[in-house]
């Protein structure tokens, strides 16, 4: 190549970096407001949550409900005149709540009732419950100091709030989750009989929230059942315990693990017309956790997921390279839909550019944080301005899905909806993460935002180098 | 002034417009990062909320409830230890809703319920009701061409939705609130027995939002009824109106016009230690349409604002100008509290600087609008980059709020938070309108947000050459 061509080839990368639209046209401002409208005025993604939701309700991982979502989604699908839907096989666990758990504080003779639920993958306590003493810590990191002496026999109350004053709930969420995924079994080393975990919920209320937990590599006869406690009760509990550290606290659980169960990802697509070995997907999660519908986490997600293919094709507009929308099994307590799809996928060579997940819930969308290479990232904060109309601002460097997160490599941009995450944990987990706490307008401009950046990195790809590169010989 | 010292003061004036945080510090930063921790972590405003709405209730001028909201809040502020607390006295029009509506559509000789509310000011209907004949208008506007002869002794029904498409719902709320407000006063020209308007609400649901009207200047006896119908319902008439253009509606209304009655503002302050006279104000509005219990519209907005005063004094800021709360009466139907304030500001010669109202709802705080002079909006644009950690991003001209704007001239600068709007419309003037739909930390960061700009335009003022007129002599 030719130092002139060269150059003008850096003119083109500098001016794509520089220009506040990119290379981004007035097609684009109007394909956007297409998108936006339809969405609005015809998007699908209400209807569908609401049968996910109420027809169906929650769907964890190998239960019946999961598999009729499967069956559900993929109908729904072929109704849309994708090129492909198929399932893609995966082997999921399988755990069951069992009948509602009962727990109580006893002091002074007077027995005082609690909200909990028992984390998910938790062991049952025995026939008759577990009662004993409790030890409350603020997390399971303070028990190597306190050591067996103090835990042994004990129930062990993990009392970690998330911090109010971070204006991102899933940092003050992150603070917080490993107490619920590790507690029981760090407890476990130093003889505690079970675990009682704050739920990890923004807000004081009487709903116990559930969640994974894990035993690690502990064996069987050392696995204590642990249990999320209500934010009110927590309270309750600590204060309790102030007045009489000698309180016993009652808890009865009939959790039950399984042999693993046949599941499957439900995919979709648009094959491309120009580049149809390039692949974007776009997704959220099947499954959800069993005490509410899973509206938010991830009916939002999945129906939001849907209706970008829906939209694109509902606006005339045909893809260049190949659009998938991913509909993964087992995030929750496992993650073996995401795993399976990045195994498949890197199986058969498919190169992935691009991997949209929505997975924080079905609020107001505010923008997108992104994985990948910072040339990516200056490519695509070029393409802000579009979306200013629609009060998307934030495009920052960040985490993008639990079921993307397998896909990682060097060449793939990831990418998670941020949508306003204030109430989100108010409901996750919850039995109140139900449909008639998503608004439709708002589930509906999170689909019209994910779908606008699936049709711009479509049509400009996320190399902002691919220009050079083509024609480098 | 000589030469070089304009050029000196011109350069910090082009250095307070081009340096990204302007005159601001790292100082700033730190009063904001306390302010929200504040808030998020000690906050009132969701108490008093709790107690406005769910202790006392709707509270509509002149109603006994909106005295109870006068005298609680005027207690709450005495709390604070600001340096003076005092009621203003305005005289308040009384209307009553009295008896619950009822109406039906009746066709074929079957009779069908639907969710009505009289509109605050219309008259009652007989006391037997109103029956007769619908006709059907997309707007008010098209009566006069239907003329006389097609509307004389029917029901005009005013079937216009908020434009989905909007992404702001106060915009498309704007495109319609003329058919409540005026719908009765042109209807009856041509003869209407009544008005029946599509609530003006951005979901599909069994719901009737009130909301003003006025006959304008008619005479006594061509003032006709008006009512709000659901959405749902509103739906429900027209496809039956498509099958039976000869059905009949009926409703049946006992609303009542009083006498004016005395009321009051509620206005506390903090005295400015430099600058006394110079006056800032923040407020919402105290009275509330009597259908829910004002939690959003506007008791979110009063106890953002008493809550403004108090986390400055929490975070030990000394205002160098005069901070106060101005709880505004009869801002429904009326907006005789803004008007009476603006006068007495006027009359006493009172400078005001800045004001700051919430009247949007105790959602997400996205940012705000302002009314006022370009060079005002560019120095207020610096501040900018100080509220990008709270996802602030929202700095445009634009509509302040109903009961600052008798404030309006040339010296002052006009502003309204801007939450998130996509459910204010769900829950705006209707039954739906109450307590649990307010979210504790989107109330509270409205608070911060509100109280981080009183604390910069308290430090830096509005006027970008303020510097400049000062020296000159």
């Amino acid at each position: 190549m030719n130092k002139l061509k060269q150059k003008f080839l850096k003119l083109i990368v500098l001016g794509l970096l520089l220009s506040p639209l990119g290379a981004t046209s007035q097609t684009d401002e109007g394909a956007l407001k297409n998108i936006y409208k339809t969405s609005l005025t015809n998007g699908m993604s209400y209807l569908w949550l609401d049968y996910l939701s109420n027809t169906i309700g929650g769907r964890l991982s190998g239960s019946t409900n999961a598999e009729l979502a499967v069956q559900y989604t993929k109908r729904e699908l072929e109704k849309l005149g994708l090129d492909k839907v198929w399932l893609q096989p995966v082997m999921v666990p399988k755990w069951e709540r069992g009948e509602k758990e009962m727990a109580y504080i006893s002091t002074n003779g007077e027995l005082d009732k609690v909200n909990i639920c028992a984390l998910g993958g938790s062991v049952a306590t025995p026939e008759n419950g577990v009662k004993a003493k409790v030890i409350e810590v603020g997390s399971h990191k303070d028990l190597e100091s306190l050591g067996e002496d103090k835990i042994k026999g004990k129930i062990v109350f993990i009392n970690r709030a998330l911090q109010p004053d971070l204006i991102n709930t899933f940092e003050a969420y992150g603070g917080c989750s490993s107490e619920r995924y590790r507690g029981a079994a760090e407890a476990s080393k130093y003889g505690a009989v079970g675990t009682i975990v704050r739920s990890l919920s923004s807000r004081q209320d009487d709903y116990p929230h559930t969640g994974s937990m894990s035993y690690g590599d502990l064996p069987a006869e050392k696995r204590i059942p642990s249990a999320a406690i209500s934010t009110n009760d927590a309270v309750k509990l600590s204060e309790a315990l102030k007045k009489d550290k000698d309180l016993e606290f009652f808890f009865e659980m009939s959790c039950q693990q399984f042999d693993d169960v046949q599941s499957y990802n439900v995919i979709g697509e648009i094959t491309g017309s120009e580049f149809p070995n390039e692949y974007i997907i776009v997704g959220g999660h099947l499954d959800s956790w069993d005490l509410g519908d899973g509206a938010h986490d991830d009916g939002a997600g999945v129906v939001q997921s849907m209706d970008v293919l829906r939209l694109l094709i509902e606006n005339g507009i045909k893809p260049k390279r190949s659009i998938r929308v991913v509909l993964f099994m087992n995030e929750e307590n496992g993650l073996r839909g995401g795993r399976k799809y990045a195994e498949i996928a890197k199986e058969k060579g498919e190169k992935h550019i691009f991997a949209l997940e929505s997975d924080a819930g079905g609020f107001t969308p505010r923008g997108f944080s992104f994985d990948g290479s910072d040339l990516m990232l200056k490519k695509i904060d070029t393409w802000r301005p579009l979306f200013k109309p629609y009060l998307i601002h934030f495009f920052e460097k960040g985490y993008s899905g639990a079921d993307i997160g397998p896909l990682k490599n060097d060449d793939i941009l990831l990418a998670g909806l941020r949508p306003d995450s204030q109430r989100y944990f108010d409901h996750h987990h919850a039995a109140n993460d139900t449909f008639e706490h998503v608004n439709k307008r708002e589930l509906e401009l999170g689909a019209a935002t994910m779908t606008a950046l699936v049709y711009l990195v479509d049509k400009y790809g996320v190399e902002i180098s691919l220009e050079m590169k083509d024609i480098k010989d």
